[in-house]
């Protein structure tokens, strides 16, 4: 059975999360699933680089799974874009690969990006596509404060309860926060890079760092929060609105690259 | 009676456009005097630099209008922003104004944005937001089209039948396109900068161009059109959700700079 892969791309705000639940909510691998579905009686399982939390977007997700007959990618992309319609979801590229190919295990990086909105009048166009707080941000503070977390550490501080990793012990490669003036406001982007996250990591790394650029802490607590290999030790976890998966590194791009402009 | 200046932002998809109708249709100026009539026994009417239409956004809109009393600029925002929940407006910064100050007559320069996706996969995140075609465009052949209509001209050839300006003739001062690369797809931003448009000028312009980028028109074409001084001789008038204003200019800066970050 040939392999495919899938880079997709969704708004999460209406689902409730990647991954298929037996309650019948709507998830975005139960929507490929659907969709695939309709081109393949086999009624292909999907597998993705990251099961994104309920309101968490995708820019650059990456999914595989394998069917009945050979595709040409641009068809088969065409007609799941077709299928999917009216949800939120998009495959931007397909590509066959190889039965040792796999979405989340052959993964080497992941990257998140967050958008934090500090403005004082609420969101419009953004609404439900960035996470908003109406006081300034010290962005130095916040770097600062991040960097107490590159490199391998035991993350047990930054991670959810529910967690099901083996291990708490993750290399976190890089955290760069932009500043991007909007109107009346700033836009901090916060841009993450590791082999893989724990579950919740980013929203708890990026909660913790927000009541640093507040100035609720020093950059310096962060540090000592994560020595603390302690839950109760972590800032809030932020809301999942401004949270994006950006992309996913393989040993080999599966993908071409877009067409020239 | 004091005048207020209003910097407004709004997602313009679920509204008739900026001005009230008569029949009872959701404008952003509806809102906004409904708003106002909530702080404001006088019922205040709020006149606009740009009278957008139906499903155009804004993200640097200026209106104003005459309250009975004196109102500290910062609580009159919190006011307006509280009663205009849960639309998509946002007032973002209020200033006391010169009663010679008018919103519409005072403007030197009004400014455009049009976003233009070229993907094949649909726009998950952006739907509504910009207007998607499915073919490559050549930005330079669309540079080298707009190159044509800037300055002072006479207009006819892409104004609305039903525009009622005075005379077509008007100054365009500058087009420029940008190409953005997105997820497995490009972005065209069109940023257009005159004293006064037309109705229907830029959507009518960018429908012009993107003939241009597909290769249906040469970009000698723009200049013909524009000297044939006829409606008909215009390209298709491009859909409205792409369009955005951002931003007047007048003889003094009613609001104050963005706080700094």
């Amino acid at each position: 059975m040939p392999r495919y892969a899938f880079l997709v791309e969704y708004d999460g705000g209406p689902f409730c999360g990647w991954q298929r639940q037996a309650d019948g909510q709507v998830s975005v691998q139960g929507l490929l699933e659907a969709a695939l579905a309709r081109l393949d009686p086999a009624l292909p399982v999907v597998a993705a680089a990251g099961r994104t939390d309920a309101g968490v977007h995708a820019t650059g997700q990456v999914a595989h799974a394998d069917l009945s007959r050979d595709w040409d990618p641009f068809r088969l992309q065409g007609a799941l874009n077709h299928h999917l319609r009216p949800a939120p979801v998009a495959v931007l590229a397909v590509a066959l690969v190889d039965a040792e190919f796999h979405a989340r295990f052959s993964a080497l990086e992941r990257r998140y990006r967050f958008r934090l909105l500090c403005r004082r009048a609420p969101a419009t166009h953004d609404r439900g596509r960035v996470w908003q707080v109406s006081h300034p941000l010290n962005a130095g503070a916040m770097r600062a404060g991040a960097a107490h977390l590159i490199g391998l550490h035991d993350f047990t501080t930054f991670r959810a309860a529910m967690c099901q990793a083996k291990s708490p012990v993750k290399s976190l490669d890089e955290i760069r926060i932009t500043e991007v003036a909007v109107p009346m406001g700033t836009e901090l982007r916060i841009d993450l890079r590791a082999r893989s996250f724990l579950h919740n990591q980013v929203r708890s790394i990026v909660g913790t760092l927000e009541r640093v650029g507040a100035g609720a802490w020093a950059p310096d607590d962060v540090g000592r929060a994560l020595q603390a290999r302690d839950r109760a030790a972590c800032g809030p976890v932020c809301p999942p609105q401004g949270l994006y998966l950006t992309g996913v590194r393989y040993p080999q791009e599966p993908f071409p690259a877009a067409p020239a402009p």
